[in-house]
């Protein structure tokens, strides 16, 4: 941070970067020591004896990750989210992260203004700092690139492929709302009372990252991931790395009330639900002996978190090929899935 | 890594993103144990008792940062040279890097593959693995963020900010080879020899960044900053966080034969020399007593240092308003320069 990177280009009328960081983003990291006023051409990060740190990146651009029209806000707190949501699905807490943010030359004062503050409100809520990173002019569209880092006690981090045969498989919160949501944004849902929708939009535009329950879980879940790639498509993760197969029941896949409503208005939604990503909760498994842990933790939380089946071994000569997820209705019946979630290219 | 992040778009021909990440760029990180096989969420980095962890995030925009026909081998070498650059003006060690990449849907299987090989290559160099990231599509140029990790001894990173009046001032290697470079590929320079063409091209292509001087300078030098932006602006960013001037005699600034032979061919260009980006040397001050300290460490390493000038205390009311640069010439008359570095918007 503080060294312009551009070498082709001419300029315009915005804020330099030099000024840009000064006026937005300095700010965001005044409490950070080791970020040095992002003045030097790195920062710096301190752990404490015993604690290990974990690194998470993800990228966000626009018009394949978000609406073109997205707010500035909701840009900034879907970074966080998606950020944070990783580091929770590793048990990690939240340390600092930094920023690489490659902005359309028609981007001025205000909408950095707006992302900025978003950051700011997301800092708080989450106990995260901004400690460096760089601003660069594109011609493109707009792409950010957040990288956090986590501390978790050593050898204590929650893996993808610590399941074993006979774990319970847990759900936090409620699945679907976030891409039946990015429906409703695009008017593919129709005659959905306006109190659902809005729920439905809230879930997609202001992912809430589990941190809390991520915490909690360290020492308690086997295994975990979050839900952004579809729920069929994480616990996938999950089973293939751990040489098992997930059994689960659709019907226990909780849901909102709004998702329900969305649903009833047209059944074919339901396998979105379980197949469309962004609702950032976490789906883990535990051992069966620790039901309860996962009860008081729950209360603990005030957040619910659903059993919706169990692991069992891969059957077939190689684990890669087993189907890793098999879901069944109520009354035991094959649940057909075109898709088992969101792939990139 | 691991997952895909893409919402909003379709699917092509090449492969996805689980399949590119397995073939091109898991093997890059097998020997991460803190990688996890880049199968999770976000990886761990595991840090020596005493030492401390030093972050830098670049990113680097087709057509902004290098031409949009610039080769896979050439964007990789870059990436790597620009971030291993910013840790060594920290005086850190490179540990390991995440690489987060927006790829335009028509790159395929080819570039992916050419790139991930240049990547090997440079870990191979200096010693730095990947071990985490994500690749995404994007409809927009080419975007690469790299963030990478160092380390140092707690409390001896290098700094900006600890220039003191009396210091004298060096810079590494030859400056203004890879502006010139650029000019070459722009057909900016009429008349130069094909060698020296050649040789400026190869300095713009390929950074070398000097990590083992950055190692050799923390405990010698009091402030380090990679020239990428120019000579005058980032010697300015030493001089102004440091509260000093600093006087140089740009006849002395260190320039290669293929340089001397582009200015000899037109003076103007001795201008773009000293305020032309891309060099990737460190510039550095170091105190009076430690002259002959310098002079062992630039044989030790086989690379020049030479002392282009030395630090006197900033003049005026306000420390920000002084001319950071004072830049004269042999018969110390003021070299006007009209701008002092690239800047981005």
């Amino acid at each position: 941070l503080g060294k312009a990177r551009g070498r082709l280009m001419g300029g315009s009328k915005r804020p330099d970067e030099f000024e840009i960081i000064r006026r937005f983003f300095a700010p965001l990291a005044a409490n950070a020591p080791g970020a040095f006023g992002l003045t030097d051409d790195a920062a710096a990060i301190k752990l404490a004896p015993g604690r290990q740190l974990i690194v998470t990146t993800d990228t966000l651009v626009a018009g394949v990750h978000f609406p073109m029209d997205e707010t500035p806000q909701s840009i900034a707190a879907r970074l966080i989210g998606v950020n944070l949501s990783d580091l929770a699905a590793m048990g990690a807490r939240p340390e600092a992260y930094t920023m690489a943010l490659a902005l359309p030359r028609d981007y001025g004062s205000g909408w950095i203004r707006a992302f900025a503050g978003e950051l700011r409100r997301q800092q708080k809520a989450h106990r995260v700092t901004l400690i460096g990173g760089d601003t660069v002019a594109t011609d493109g569209p707009l792409t950010v690139c957040l990288t956090t880092f986590g501390s978790v006690d050593k050898g204590r981090e929650l893996r993808r492929n610590g399941a074993r045969a006979g774990d319970l498989i847990y759900v936090s919160g409620t699945i679907g709302d976030a891409t039946l949501g990015l429906r409703v944004l695009k008017d593919d849902i129709v005659g959905l009372d306006k109190r659902h929708a809005k729920v439905l939009i809230g879930r997609y535009r202001l992912p809430r990252p589990r941190v809390r329950l991520g915490l909690g879980l360290v020492g308690l879940a086997t295994a975990a991931i979050d839900v952004s790639d579809g729920l069929i498509a994480d616990l996938g993760h999950v089973a293939r790395t751990s040489g098992c197969t997930a059994e689960i029941d659709v019907d226990r896949v909780p849901l909102s009330a709004a998702a329900r409503a969305a649903v009833a208005l047209d059944r074919s939604l339901h396998e979105r639900v379980l197949t469309g990503g962004d609702d950032y909760e976490l789906v883990f498994t535990v051992a069966k002996s620790r039901r309860k842990a996962v009860t008081a933790l729950a209360r603990r939380l005030r957040l619910p978190l659903t059993e919706i089946g169990r692991m069992r071994l891969a059957k077939g000569s190689s684990k890669y090929k087993a189907r890793p997820v098999d879901a069944r209705d109520r009354g035991g019946h094959l649940v057909p899935l075109k898709r088992t979630g969101y792939r990139h290219f």
